[in-house]
């Protein structure tokens, strides 16, 4: 297969990347690093990199800002760091990567357990993962023939649980194995509108 | 109790209001009718309601914007309607209403059974629902001993269910007595971050 990874270069993107270079093509894309650069915030960004690649197997997101903080500190702006980004951002890769994709080809997006599981300071990220989990249920019905989309929700991983471990009490980081593990399912598997939680 | 509802001229608003009625004080507001004049999608707006009615015992919200159509056919401003109106609204509703609550004060918002059942067309309904589902999972953890925050996700409305019917296969209407009692129980019930679905 040939597979596109956005955030390809990040904690999580960079071992999916490299899980799937094992057996398959991979092309990595972000804003300053990668084979190819893309800004998943920019539809014309998403377009020209599609143009660039040509059609794909796969399309494999593991990028998405959102905004860390209580509640009571953020402002009404900073909510849509998570909107535009992780949010507006992912649906804007299945809005137009849709079309750039071969026979039988797969979406799948990225979320976090901060969805189920929101920790002190993550409002911006429980709500732009749930509106993802929507936006899977609901577009992965309507072209459920065309192409299948799924969502990987990580646990904190093992790779990041030095920097970010301590604001996530309570929970065993998951290897970055089982991580690609969940990635895998979804792109060389049958699923559809699938919630991948990659959590133990 | 005073209660502040607004959308309280709306199809479910004004059930829940008529409800709230018989044993409470209720102000209802909406950017056209009511007791007062407000627009959920302007942060200044709901700042004036509020300086207008002043502190209240519950703010309950059933007015909430988002964009029908297939995600085929969405463009990427489309989806802001939802994210605008349904989701900034409320959670502006919340950033700004908890200022103006008095003591053991609560805020009822509202969803869907689109959040969990998205039927054709229901796209960015399914966003909005989800994200408001996450938004109080996690608001509500970190304000726990100042206000208690739900939302109240109803099936398609017996009141509604000749226009709208025909969108929901399947689907069997409840009943506006039992949505307004779904409010009823976040209102006056002791229940924080609780998704209250009233799906029979
Ligand atoms: N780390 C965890 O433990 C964990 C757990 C659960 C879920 N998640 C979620 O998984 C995703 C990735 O997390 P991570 O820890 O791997 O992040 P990361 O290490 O910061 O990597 C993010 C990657 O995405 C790229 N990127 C960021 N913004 C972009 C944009 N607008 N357009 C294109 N590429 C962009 C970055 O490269 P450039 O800067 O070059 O663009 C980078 O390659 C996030 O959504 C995060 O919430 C992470
Ligand atoms: N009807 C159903 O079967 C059903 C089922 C499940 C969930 N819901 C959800 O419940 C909510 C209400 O539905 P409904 O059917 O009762 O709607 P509706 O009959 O259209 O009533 C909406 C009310 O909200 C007000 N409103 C709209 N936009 C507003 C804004 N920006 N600021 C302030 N007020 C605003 C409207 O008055 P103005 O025009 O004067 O502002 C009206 O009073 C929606 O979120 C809907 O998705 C409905």
């Amino acid at each position: 297969m040939k597979i596109v990874v956005i955030g390809g270069q990040g904690t999580i993107g960079s071992a999916v990347a490299n899980h799937f270079k094992k057996k398959h093509e991979v092309i990595t894309a972000s804003r300053n690093n990668g084979d190819v650069l893309v800004n998943m915030e920019n539809s014309e960004s998403i377009k020209n990199m599609f143009e660039q690649i040509g059609k794909v197997d796969a399309i494999v997101n593991c990028a998405g800002a959102t905004k860390w903080g209580p509640f009571a500190e953020l402002s009404e702006e900073d909510f849509y760091v998570g909107l535009r980004g992780k949010l507006m951002g992912q649906v804007n890769i299945v809005r137009i990567g849709r079309h750039y994709l071969n026979e039988g080809g797969s979406i799948t997006l990225t979320t976090g357990v901060l969805a189920d599981d929101p920790v002190y300071g993550a409002t911006n990220s429980a709500m732009a993962n749930n509106a993802i989990h929507g936006f899977v249920l609901a577009v992965s019905q309507e072209h459920r023939n065309e192409f299948r989309l799924n969502v990987v929700s990580p646990e904190l991983v093992e790779d990041s649980a030095e920097r970010l471990g301590n604001a996530f009490p309570g929970h065993t980081p998951v290897s970055m194995q089982k991580v690609a593990k969940g990635y895998e399912r979804s792109v060389e598997g049958l699923r559809t509108g699938e919630i991948i939680r990659v959590y133990e």
